[in-house]
């Protein structure tokens, strides 16, 4: 029976799987916070240079740690390790997760688990599952249900330099997203939990496809208005996948939504707007890979979100139209013609039937469905005959 | 009886009223889609020039207008001249819209309506009316039921460029929003219509005082991380106003909510966002009035949305800082640390008690109100259960 474990007051032990750039930078947010903080590193240098210098040799070079974190690997952590932990966050890519997590399976006690929180943004290859279904195939739909997701507008650099930002916490169990909105509250960080965690991750993994519609966008020389009406009408595409998906649509209002959407869009800090911008100008897809120096999600991701948007029914023109950029070399001038050539419509069509995936996920995760129609379904019927 | 004049399936015949950035743009716009084009100006210099050299000396300056546009005015238009016209479409202040429309009433044919479509945006001061209400009370409700609004990021100079935009147009009247879409649908102007004007119109007065706040962030140095934050709070705020009132929380979710906000939040070409910013940098409301050169509206929608917030009971902590940095003299970093103190909270609270404005208004336009309770709420509910 899953059992949380009881939170200490004070300070918490937190171990980080991942010393990349966001996984860093949290462990300097905690560690600032005056947790125990724990990176676990694959790489044997990063884990020496790290606890000598208390700087990360690749990531976010310039910046000084605190000192009370440590870099623990590149063996994995004991299970007497993970039992002496309040806390274990994930920051590792989505396609190393499946593996991680059944390594980790048979070190966690169901009967006092700690706090599990997960920062990968992204949709797994081939299965196209979510990280939550990761977690239910690997660890059980209790551990699952207990889960929580952090996501939101957050560059790491700005966090680590104290910036005022904030981030959405999302779990099915509310307990489990306050715990994890006190552990990262500061008056720089704020918290704001939420109930739709299938949405927020959502979310995440498929803005990045707009990034790259909003790149190259402005990579041809268009303007503001453009700008805009792609984010937004990509947040539109995004809301109706996400409702077909079974997700609220109210989840894309949020930090982890528009704010992460407008945050990626609007900014060449953005891999993933860098590579949508480099297409606009002209260059091809190999060229840009060969030269990026580090991996655009959104890249990888337009193929699982095609392939959602496909077995869904739903009408996602601009994802589809990044896809075929992508990976079927359409010419992009094509591609923004044809957009804008679309017949008029209606500004948001949700789709009549939806929920499907995210109520297989739930019953996965023996979590009541309580409706064959999802829940927001009865509000569109009557805002139609308002 | 209201009954709305047959349409021609050619061009129309289209007056404008108003000369300003936004009027002229769309006089722009409407006669580069070969429409006949009156276009009324209260300034006689204004008309001359424009009719000898098809220029608007004073907005747009750097513009050639279509030679299909003609400026008419400064005496108000003559019942003749009206009856002529298959659109009348609104570019004035909200300010100067009741007496407008109360000169404008007794040459309407109600048997014979031309399809009216208002562009302005904002409060009444004085009454905290909104447009839709202003046209109830002066042209009575069957005339208000059948208006539509165009609403959306659109900055008029790119307009005239052909640069590809996107806006809402939104009525009541289903079939009056999709003639007033194809009037105005070009390859480069995409429309799309929406059922809810109540929301479009919220969305576009108050999304000026967010623009304020954004600018103000900016202003103070604060990054991407923050402005972020801001937006997607500032939406937040405005989806619970917005509910509150009785309009539906997916409004928000388009092209005339998050979309202009998200331009007009983000642009130096905003005039919102520049007395914002200025603010931040240390400047005082004073010093910015005397030196902006032009209006900017959110100064004054702030005062009308702070009484809305208030009689509504909504928290809206983002405009009521704005409200009392412009009118209480509070000190801009202040407000910002306030902000970051609040309690920790969920992401998005839709108020209980919700759309008694909105119920209010229509029972005005004589439209079924046919609950209570407003139809999202029982989304809300059930989501909260799930």
């Amino acid at each position: 029976m899953y059992q949380a474990k009881q939170q200490s007051s004070g300070p918490s032990k937190v171990l980080i799987f991942g010393a990349g750039n966001f996984g860093s930078c949290l462990a300097s947010h905690l560690g600032d916070s005056q947790h125990d903080v724990y990176m676990w590193a694959r790489e044997e240098n990063i884990i020496a240079h790290f606890n000598k210098y208390h700087r990360n040799p690749v990531y976010l070079k310039d910046h000084a740690f605190p000192e009370n974190i440590t870099a623990v690997g590149p063996a994995p952590p004991s299970k007497e390790f993970i039992g002496g932990m309040d806390v274990l966050l994930f920051a590792i890519p989505t396609q190393f997760l499946r593996e991680n997590l059944r390594t980790l399976r048979p070190k966690l006690n169901v009967d006092k688990m700690p706090l599990m929180i997960f920062v990968n943004k992204g949709i797994e290859i081939g299965t196209h599952a979510l990280t939550l279904e990761i977690i239910a195939d690997t660890c059980g739909p209790e551990i699952a249900k207990a889960v929580t997701f952090i996501s939101g507008p957050s560059f790491a650099k700005e966090i680590v330099d104290r910036q005022p930002t904030s981030v959405s916490v999302a779990s099915f169990t509310e307990a489990e997203a306050d715990k994890a909105a006190v552990l990262f509250h500061q008056p720089h960080f704020r918290c704001y939990t939420n109930g739709d965690p299938i949405g927020i991750e959502l979310s995440g993994a498929l803005k990045n496809v707009y990034a790259i519609a909003a790149g190259m966008s402005d990579g041809m020389g268009f303007q503001n208005n453009t700008r805009a009406m792609i984010i937004t009408r990509g947040l539109s595409e995004l809301t109706c996948i996400g409702t077909a998906y079974g997700a609220s649509p109210l989840t894309f209002l949020g930090l982890a939504g528009v704010g992460d959407l407008f945050l990626t869009c609007s900014s060449p800090n953005s891999r993933n707007y860098t590579v949508g911008y480099r297409l606009g100008k002209g260059e091809s897809l190999d060229e840009i890979m060969k030269t990026l120096g580090s991996v655009a999600e959104g890249v990888t991701t337009a193929k699982g979100a095609k392939t959602i948007i496909d077995d869904l029914g739903v009408n996602a023109p601009i994802a589809s139209s990044v896809y075929d950029v992508l990976y079927n070399g359409k010419d992009t001038r094509l591609a923004v013609r044809e957009l804008m050539e679309l017949p008029p419509s209606r500004e948001l069509e949700l789709p009549p039937t939806a929920g499907k995936p995210a109520r297989q996920l739930m019953r996965k995760l023996g979590l009541e469905v309580d409706s064959p129609v999802p829940q927001w379904q009865t509000m569109q019927t009557s805002q139609a005959s308002l």
